[in-house]
């Protein structure tokens, strides 16, 4: 069961209101890289999880990210002050509230919709959808999943900071970046102690495959590296001249039915197209 | 540019149609771990990579992503290669047409909305969107989401061959699957070729708190591992008593302005909350 | 701050595993009347929320409605647990797992893509989005918001139970949906703790048309009834012949500039259309 | 059967062209609040409504809002009307329309791809979804919501007044907004014409759960009001300590057959997790 | 404005209940090309149209269309019928009820979220999106997209009437296809009635590239048709040997200035790849 | 199979580095009418053709849209050139980097979210989505479709050219506007080739229905043309006094057994309205 302490983990101190800023923030609030998919990615995968180990660090990184939704929502809250009460109390003349409303980023929508409380959407203002969640229940596959998004949740942060001048805004958001390197090596020691980690799941895969390189864009440009060659690799350049790869017609086949074969000939019949030349409304002009 | 040549990389031999087996394939056509969203992970990936070798790399992948969507596609247009016949030509009586769309899946979708069509949709009929791709243009995170990407994609493979009795199918989803182990290898080569990949960004963060482990979730269950013990973590269990972790008030505050603090107490007056007893509809009952 | 104890809400005792009956209780993880969306709902108005006690009242449900979605979504991922280690495993036959994957519901999707976890969306595989939510930051609003939706959820509550067999889940889903009635009640007492309630907003509106019912579906089946008769009502019969309401002409007009009038008129012109008759291509058949 | 007469219901006057309000408006247009959620939010209801009263009037305020959709529609159509012909005739210099396209909002988008036209989308652009709309089936709670959309539709028309120097769209806008005052009192009568309205549906919950009020969120802050004290409530304060309120062991568990058990424990020995130290490669940096 | 009267333009009788039939309708009431899309294309179109005659018969086919989505709505009202009743009072037993519900198709979301009631989802519950709208303020290309649409929507008709038994329903679906052969036609007379519709637009693009046909795709499989052979045709095959088509160096290039070339240079230093062969974690497997 | 060559299909050569600009490109890139879209569009298309020479064709154009996706992000990726350098590299003030992000358009998630990648949503930032993608599987009504979606290509890239000054970015815009003219006529000359394409499918209709136009909108502004009048057309004016068109009822019914009869009569007496004047909280305002 989740409790509430209605400290915040980290103290939030803004210097002044600034929606436009606010709605730059919500990218880490209702954005893709942000602290609901982290806290969602997290929670699915324990409430499944069957290795009480990786369960408890699930449940106590979920926690956390929860957590750090309440601070990036709560920045949002002081940023957008400010103008919460001048547009619900109109105190100010259209003219000043429209211009205030309208002078970048998605700050409009953020007070016109949301009347200036944090909203889950991204800075661009698209609702935030659980398409964002790659959970796809294996140990193996969603630990690196996680490692990835941590690493990314990082860079947003990062931008974040570097476009901010509010020290108090600053200072919390260094705390929150931090805080995802420490979750990414958690994540890391934690795929590193599955031992069946690489390939993940049961299945081999076909040996002749499983170290070939496909050179399929070539031309100027075609480099060298550890990822196309040495002795980990067999690399395939004449690639149309080898296709397709199993030695078959390369074609796609299906044995119907007699019934399914005579409908489809009919469909065919029925939709197929004259070679030769057609006049059409186009052409006239 | 873009170049193509009607055989597939690799032969696609179907025994018989079968609709409902067609509906779960679509999970790797366009669903969140499918082909379409890989090629476009990567493709997107290469035409903002500035450097020459991981740009090579991504659109190689990429055009086999492409490659690979072609013939997860053409199982789908396989699969569904009779009942498209039947439904165009209504050669059934409604009565049996109607049993075939209903027997399981989402099968009566793909032939009524798309006409046995391989849909850019998932096994439960959600559109494909481009909030599955989580390309944010640093090189250390994307490598780490493609490699996450892939491993998923792997066990995506592995979970249709075994619900697989078709021995083409199976075949195919086993070339394809393998092909995943083998892009999984390249992006890890390249991602360990980056000398400063961890943390990705040039930011540090702070010191304290990148090694602290916060036991947010307790009681019962509560585990040690590699994640949160060990010379490389502090770990915090008092978490209440230590919140917040900056020393300071654990609250939020902005300063605002004389007109944005007198509009915004106007506005809490209008809506304050009288604390008496109220009564309400729901009392009645 | 959040914390969490491993311990449930409630305990859940689920008495055989049915991956059908998890992917309709998936209606109240991810679905729009779910635990998330009301989680997420509470918790973004207490953000915002500037009366100390509707902010308190904002974050003990919020906290609570988490721990909901945690007892539901153990109900799901204990219902699937069977599945998911058949899948993993391939420990039956291919076409035995195929049986058991088409059963009915969604269940397809959520072996196949989630392996069996709690994903978040709703019985169809829709994936969750924050438009659920409907939070606007005004507090007479946003609590009836809140009202309808505990509303709403204690009615899906009551349709899974009915659908449900297993007694221990009945006896969950009954205490989840209780808990949705006392919060109900706890809204309702703090709409009505607001004094200016109704409308509203600070805007009284246009005062002619704030009694007048207009009836604008009219023939066999009008009815009357206390939302358009009484003494609180003007009723609106002659919709068309008293069109517009206000007396102008019922029309929209604009004042452009010389340069925007001359620009609009070349593009009408450039695209005016011909009153004779046309041949067209639909015509020969 | 809808039918159509060409003057709106309340006469629009714009001054003068200006998209960067059209844009705003569109919240009115595609936004969640706005008409068109409005109106499908009733037409659906009414089709499924056994009540003839109710059916008459969800038809009539259905009809109502759709006529809305027109004049919000025809406000967009206007503000948009001078960029309209600039764009499609050329008639600028590039740079000025490039300048004139970029001043705010989201009014590049509303030109670039409908040009000028209104869209269904909210003032960020982000496109309309019947995910937007909460119909259930249960008149009792599909009135509350259909109260708390109409008093969420007023606060965003009084927002859009608030920000709109134009006295024509202001006065036409104040019209809009009357309007919901008045078809929230029509759905207030009608909840309240239902005898069992609450709780909704037909059953009745435990007993011991109704009455409730959990204290998940404490510290300081924690206040007392109507919604949670008094004689109608018994308070949670040590939950932790209380919980699972059963009385049970707080666990999920579930009775799997020998063979799903046997897979499990398959599952979990592959994937299980060594505790002891393990080097990764975020740790050499 | 518009009006209401309760007759449906065409009587719909259905012979009994069939929640499942009801499911697939759902297509043509909330699906990609169902009459909600059919409505919101033509009435979005007719708001911002200039030219009147176009104007009356975009809202003369606005308004029929909304009259169709009301038909096909009471048609899935009344397939529902029988299991909202059954549902809310818990007539059946749970098993009954459950069997009743997972028979096929979505008809268990339809049931448990919205109650039987018709809603804007497609037959595979993917909510109504305006992202099926395809305005774009032109007419000679919104008459082109709505003869398209028009022709689509009667091929989902045609595929519902095959599935359909029922004497009541296919009759009057067969209505509603006809329709839809009726507007397509009245939307091919406008736009053969606009002089200049082709190409749409006033710019009419690089005479060289008009008339060439890139023969993209080759290998076995290659066709003549008039869609690429004859007198209005250059066929261009050597593809990869004539890139790029301008004569330049097929490059992508900006001129940078100093200050943007200097940390271009340095971010590419910063994240540049070693080529020489790395150890890998998968490497280990 | 997909193959690639380095080369771009045409030239793109960018004056200087432009985020806004390269936000409004994104329109081609992901956007509804871009070129992903196309790709996609006449990719599935063919997966599904039977016709050979269809089938040549589909996959000719879908390949040289994806080389156009290539051109247009290309485009985005030198537009963003300076932007990603500056934000990676903190090499601004943040103040300077605050105004460049924030100085219009979407350009402000581009940076933060992408890096200056380019990404596949649309000009306001909306994700790419296949419910953008109309295939249904009838060639009749694709090649509609298609003929339609190309002409509102070009016309999005002629607003395009519009806007942009950069005489490299505006010669490539031309050619790729110039081949959707192209590819319009290649459909067009396809659809002419298919001798039954109107009506499309086999189903003729009920032929009193089919040259009906019904005038559903009246009053100032009813017009004639060849839409809705001439000889193809008997026209409906008198539409309420004619309705329903099949001279039943104009009501919708359904057949129900006794149970289902009796479980729908207890759920309406449950929720029947009263009809005497209720007391309602709102009066009390």
């Amino acid at each position: 069961m989740f409790m509430h302490n209605k400290k915040l983990q980290y103290t939030v101190r803004v210097s002044e209101a600034n929606p436009v800023l606010a709605s730059l923030m919500l990218e880490q609030f209702g954005g893709p890289q942000g602290e609901l998919a982290a806290a969602m990615r997290y929670f699915t995968q324990a409430l499944a999880e069957e290795d009480p180990g990786r369960k408890d660090m699930l449940l106590d990184i979920a926690t956390e990210e929860l957590s750090h939704l309440e601070i990036i929502g709560s920045i949002v809250a002081m940023l957008n002050r400010g103008v919460k009460g001048e547009l619900a109390e109109a105190s100010l003349s259209e003219a000043d509230l429209y211009r205030s409303l309208t002078q970048g980023g998605d700050s409009h929508t953020q007070a016109l919709l949301y009347g200036g409380g944090p909203a889950l959407t991204n800075s661009s203002g698209a609702p935030w959808t659980a398409a964002y969640i790659d959970t796809i229940g294996d140990p193996a596959c969603d630990l690196r999943s996680n490692i990835a998004a941590e690493s990314r949740a990082k860079i947003i942060y990062e931008r974040l900071i570097n476009v901010t001048e509010d020290p108090g805004v600053k200072d919390t958001l260094s705390f929150l970046m931090t805080r995802e390197i420490a979750h990414q090596k958690s994540f890391e020691k934690a795929l590193y102690s599955i031992e069946q980690n690489f390939p993940p799941g049961k299945l081999a895969g076909k040996r002749q495959f499983a170290d070939l390189y496909v050179n399929a864009s070539q031309g100027n440009g075609d480099s060298d590296g550890p990822w196309n060659s040495g002795g980990e690799w067999k690399r395939l350049d004449d690639v149309v001249g080898q296709i397709p790869l199993d030695g078959g017609a390369g074609s796609a086949t299906v044995k119907l039915t007699e019934e399914e074969a005579r409908d489809l000939s009919t469909f065919m019949q029925r939709l197929e197209s004259r070679v030769d030349e057609q006049a059409t409304p186009a052409k006239r002009h």
